[in-house]
């Protein structure tokens, strides 16, 4: 059966989240049913990050197995064609090796993080950024920013319902800058722990609005403890911009090392 | 009785346009419906530019008067909490004379107007964008707008419905260039025609599809015929970005020469 990868952009407004769940509307299953319509097959396709509820995609990837070949063009086409009702697109569509996992294969996660720090609230923006009042020192959070970085036990910033064997994870990038209005943490890794990414901005956004030192980022990664974790920043200022894949992933999945596995959890 | 600018960012989807209509969701009414909320007074807003349903602002411009005199602060924080179920945002206000007039005192308007030219649709910048799924020759484009600028007779670009006494406007800029995925066309005038900008971009997009040389914006232009004008773009790709004030328009409101009278026609 051949296989194919899809990269996906979606607005998770709407959603439950990537996951299908019954009842709920998932992109996962509109997805699905998309491709149900276009192949007559049922298909269950597999993501590489799954986003939680209101959490967008610029880059999410996903593959499936097709009983039937289609060309790369007609499953890109055909699928956004099906899925027009939704906030959802398909950017990309090609066929890949059976080996290839969306999930296990992924070398690194890219997220975006959006904070629009002014008095008034966005218009155009909404259910696109997190709205702080407050203006935020963003020295003061890259310096907080710059101790997550590294191989460490994520524990403090980890969500009680993270299934990931190990809390230990390599952040590879926690970069923080000043787009105009907006304050923007961009995040790599392998894989995250479960809310990882807005586990980290909450707390960051502690030390950016003058609440916490920077110093105390390093002291809660140190505690190994969640209740030292600032608030969970919100859904709708995430992004999952871009997975990558190394062209000797494609064919030997899943050969993250211990500590690292590339099984994301839910952000 | 002291008199209020407001400047206002919107998004356009929700809205009937910016104009009061009975009936009908507009801009104007909300915001007039939020200063009835806030003052308990009944004030009747005139906005720089009376845009249509589905176009965007990011720094529309109305004035009003108050008999009660308020903050500029409660002003601006009051009109927020209480337009807080509507997607518009007020981002400043400010005392101004009672010379100042939103509308006729403008010395400029800046429109901004986007395309995603790419195969498939977009999932978040859906109502934000003109989707063009064939690419467009930017240079083809900058090539049909330079045309364009300057003092012209734009009968071709000009709605049926305009009811601007003359059809001659002076066009201060008009710039294509690419932005990633997306053409921006960003236009400058003390004033434009009715539906003018969408006009222009209409047959702009012509041009960059090569359905027309680029000569064909300036004969156009010449022809002075709106048969000869592309199609109308559509509403959701415009943005009303900013409105310039001189100094000294605030004392002399409404000194626009006779054939550029700061009246601006819907957009």
């Amino acid at each position: 059966m051949p296989r194919y990868r899809i990269t996906i952009e979606y607005d998770g407004t709407g959603f439950f989240g990537w996951q299908r769940q019954a009842g709920q509307a998932s992109v996962q299953g509109a997805i699905e049913a998309a491709l149900l319509s276009l192949t007559q097959e049922s298909v269950a396709i597999r993501g590489a990050g799954r986003t939680d509820a209101g959490v967008h995609a610029l880059g999410q990837v996903a593959h499936f197995d097709l009983v039937r070949p289609q060309t790369a063009r007609t499953i890109r086409d055909g699928l956004n064609a099906h899925l027009r009702p939704h906030r959802i697109a398909v950017l990309a569509a090609e066929e890949v090796p059976e080996s290839f996992d969306a999930r296990f294969s992924a070398t690194a996660r890219h997220y975006l993080y959006r904070i629009l720090d002014r008095r008034p609230p966005p218009a155009l923006a909404r259910d696109r950024v997190w709205h702080m009042m407050r203006p935020l020192d963003v020295v003061a959070m890259a310096e907080g920013a710059a101790m997550l970085i590294g191989n460490h036990d994520f524990t403090t910033f980890r969500a009680a319902e993270c299934q990931a064997k190990s809390p230990v994870k390599t952040l590879d990038k926690l970069d923080v800058s000043r787009r105009g209005e907006e304050v923007h943490i961009e995040a790599s890794a392998r894989s995250f722990l479960h809310s990882q990414v807005r586990s980290m901005v909450g707390s960051l956004v502690k030390a950016g609005l003058g609440d916490w030192p920077p110093a105390r980022i390093g002291a809660a990664l140190a505690a190994r403890d969640r209740r030292e974790c600032g608030p969970l920043a919100p859904p709708y200022g995430l992004y999952l911009v871009a997975v990558d894949y190394a062209a000797s992933d494609v064919d030997q999945p899943g050969r993250g090392g211990v500590d690292d596995p590339a099984e994301d959890e839910a952000e």
